[in-house]
């Protein structure tokens, strides 16, 4: 938000003539269309004030009025390689010209050719993909495979989760969206994972809580009736509700269980999928199998909606003779898989998984340790990769909450008040209850990244103010 | 698949690199990716085969041997503007170059001015958009409005239906997809819609088997309960499972019975919206206006995916002060609502709804009369604009189906080869149980529209050879 950006920043209209910024008309236009048009999820519709974007580049997106943000939040954490990079911009307009669509059930080249890429890439015998439009629906399919192949029905999700807003992927999500929907699949259980900083287990280090909460796991099973389970889905990094990076031996623990009560292990990475904690899938870093991954998000940035099952030989082959029973009219659209092909070149060229692992552990966890030193406010900072939370309290000994859980309006309030600093210094930031998010695009250059962090650490001067 | 075509066909790779066809190699290549790593929807893997496809334009497609095929299934009824049409794939281009994607919180001039384009176009005071990646999300979020706004749970669907695959959408459906997955969403029950050919009310005219039919679904209302029903949800036309035009009064009717009952109306119009029908929306034709309307498909030729629900005030309204509890990562995506504002621009200059009202009532209606009146296997012909069925049976008198319900393999053999015989004649038939729909792209040429009747008509001599 620097004159020089408001100076020279211009955005291209529709038609592909640029224009300068500000523009106040054509702000008001979007935001007239917007507001009387546009119905936005999660709101109370008279209650928001969606802001009007005009131009987005690398990490680093514009409003109507020439403001700039720095988006640490990659819109829906769904933005890996930032906007409009050049490669995936590419991909999209040749796929475009050459066959934007075919059907599900015909054979396309690049659907093919991605399908290939994932499996290549994913952990032991995963290798065919069933392509959705996102992670809801990957999550759907994904739990329909494991009930048609247990002959079981009921699936355990974790407290502290989101999968989706569609009737199973809203009944498997353990955050406070699900209430409203209840019930929608009857047949979820939730239990409580591993979150050393708020044990619900009582236990003192990072080895007692896995092994209490796969203790409590296990009890789950046993008192849900181990016969009566699917499968178990959880995601391998909780993303919105928390960064909650699984402590040591907790993934294995879950693979052991599956395989202990033959339930299908479903590891939800529809966000930390595709590089985000510096792996193709984040169960590569935790040297886990699960029986089925779901990815979106990652996959393409988001450039045209794509999500998908990755999906074990053993559960594949159940559907050889046996009809799978369920279907979308876009599974693997070239369109979408053409900007999957692009973000496997760029990875692989621009080493985008060496880059998250580094700058992740060379300049972001050491900046946020000494943030976490440096401000009363902060109670715990966690993280891997590209994916960081910082987790906000009044009191870093009784460790209450900046604000109450799932809080709203002027409960809300110092969390409001964190991010609108943020804004005011050009940081997008992601926040959720009394936590913020560092999850900025994986392109982000160093500099912009310990800028980001400048303003951040400066913000949560703000937060202090309400900190004991 | 005539020797011209074969000569001078071509497709463009990946690459923008354009190469002559037959090509045995990249088919080869295709088919090997396809059948190691895409999961398919709707199948058993190993027992199907599918179409590796080279190439599309307008009304036609390419297999990698040369062979074309013209589509008169308009892949799965979407591609209402056929293949590569220049005005979509400018657009896509032109929005992928400006700003692919931003997330649904925030404001977007494309995802505006589709919404306000919808709005002008659609019934009543239908004027908000809740925008989704597909059919079937666009089923499930009017699902969730009605649930909320009425505060009832119970939704009634039609037998013979499909609303799509994700678990509440699949409930909805009333055809053999939703046996393998119930119980998904607990709250629905059926009705059986009116159809004069096969009346389930014994009836002898199509307005004694609207008043019987509405006789009906006020029986079943009340039997389940009246104050425990949201939703009536019914596709304006039935597609899939049948091209079931209703008969005069009764959509008037459903309206009626829902005002009554404080019931809300979802058309379902994924498959009939954006001009199958001669109309932007089906409903449009009878004169009727639902509380919701869901599309998907037409609204961009399914070049991007895109859904939505249309919301009219009264229920828009309810989400005011109280916030709508559904979301999806890619509601209102800015590349998939460009393709939109361009559908919109394309159907306007070239008159597209009139075209297919011209079309249809002078091109195919009187040459199906015809087909029926010569062919001893067309039980009954109907549809409106260019969507048109061809029932087949055994027998005209007792109207024994060409195939039972819901056949398959042996069974199905007879409408295989009526199938078979039209791909060999370079026609892509759209066959569901005992009939072939006639559901092209609305800017098929005339004579295109001509040869593929003829392509039919021969064919179904061999449905005569099962007739008595
Ligand atoms: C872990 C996880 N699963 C599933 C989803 C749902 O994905 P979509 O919004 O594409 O349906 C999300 C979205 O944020 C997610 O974070
Ligand atoms: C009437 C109708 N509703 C809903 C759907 C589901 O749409 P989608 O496949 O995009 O989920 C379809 C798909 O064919 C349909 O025809």
């Amino acid at each position: 938000m620097t004159d020089t950006l408001v100076e020279t920043a211009t955005y291209t209209d529709r038609h592909g003539t640029r224009h300068p910024l500000p523009d106040a008309a054509a702000e008001a236009q979007v935001r007239a269309d917007d507001r009387s048009h546009v119905f936005h999820s999660w709101s109370a519709q008279a209650l928001i004030d969606p802001l009007p974007v005009a131009a987005g580049e690398g990490s680093t997106f514009w409003d109507y009025q020439g403001n700039s943000f720095l988006d640490f939040s990659s819109q829906l954490v769904n933005l890996n390689l930032g906007h409009q990079h050049p490669d995936l911009v590419a991909a999209i307009q040749q796929q475009a010209g050459r066959l934007a669509t075919i059907q599900p059930s015909m054979a396309s080249d690049v659907r093919g050719e991605l399908a290939r890429r994932i499996a290549e890439v994913a952990p032991g015998d995963l290798d065919k993909v069933f392509f959705t439009n996102g992670g809801a629906d990957a999550n759907e399919y994904a739990v329909r495979m494991a009930r048609a192949v247990t002959g079981r029905r009921k699936v355990l999700s974790m407290y502290r989760s989101y999968h989706g807003g569609t009737a199973t992927a809203i009944s498997l999500t353990g955050d406070p969206r699900r209430w409203a929907n209840e019930p929608s699949d009857g047949s979820v259980a939730h239990f409580l994972g591993p979150y050393p900083y708020r044990s619900s287990f009582h236990s003192d280090s990072p080895e007692q809580e896995t092994e209490r909460a796969l203790a409590h796991l296990e009890q789950v099973i046993t008192l849900e009736g181990a016969n009566t389970v699917a499968a178990i889905i959880l995601e391998t990094v909780v993303g919105t509700n928390g960064v909650l990076v699984p402590p040591p031996g907790y993934l294995q623990g879950v693979r052991a269980l599956a395989d202990k009560y033959g339930i299908v292990y479903i590891a939800d990475e529809v966000m930390v999928g595709f590089g985000r904690v510096g792996e193709w899938f984040a169960v590569n870093h935790f040297g886990v199998v699960p029986d089925l991954i779901t990815f979106a998000k990652g996959v393409n940035s988001g450039y045209v909606p794509l999500g998908g099952v990755v999906i074990s030989q053993r559960i594949a082959s159940h559907f050889d003779t046996v009809a799978f029973m369920g279907g979308l009219t876009y599974s693997g659209h070239p369109l979408a898989c053409a900007a999957g092909v692009a973000t496997f070149e760029v990875f692989e060229r621009d080493g985008i998984l060496e880059r998250v692992r580094d700058l992740g552990e060379r300049v972001v966890e050491p900046r946020l340790r000494e943030i976490a030193a440096t401000h009363p406010s902060v109670g715990d900072v966690r993280g891997l990769g590209l994916f960081w939370a910082i987790e906000l309290v009044r009191d870093r000994e009784t460790r209450e909450p900046l604000v109450p859980f799932n809080a709203s309006g002027a409960d809300a309030a110092p969390m409001a008040a964190v991010a609108a600093a943020c804004k005011q210094a050009g940081l997008w930031p992601f926040v959720h209850f009394n936590r913020m998010h560092v999850a900025p695009p994986l392109v982000i250059t160093e500099q912009e990244l310990v800028r980001g962090l400048d303003i951040i650490d400066e913000a949560l001067t703000v937060a202090d103010g309400f900190a004991a």
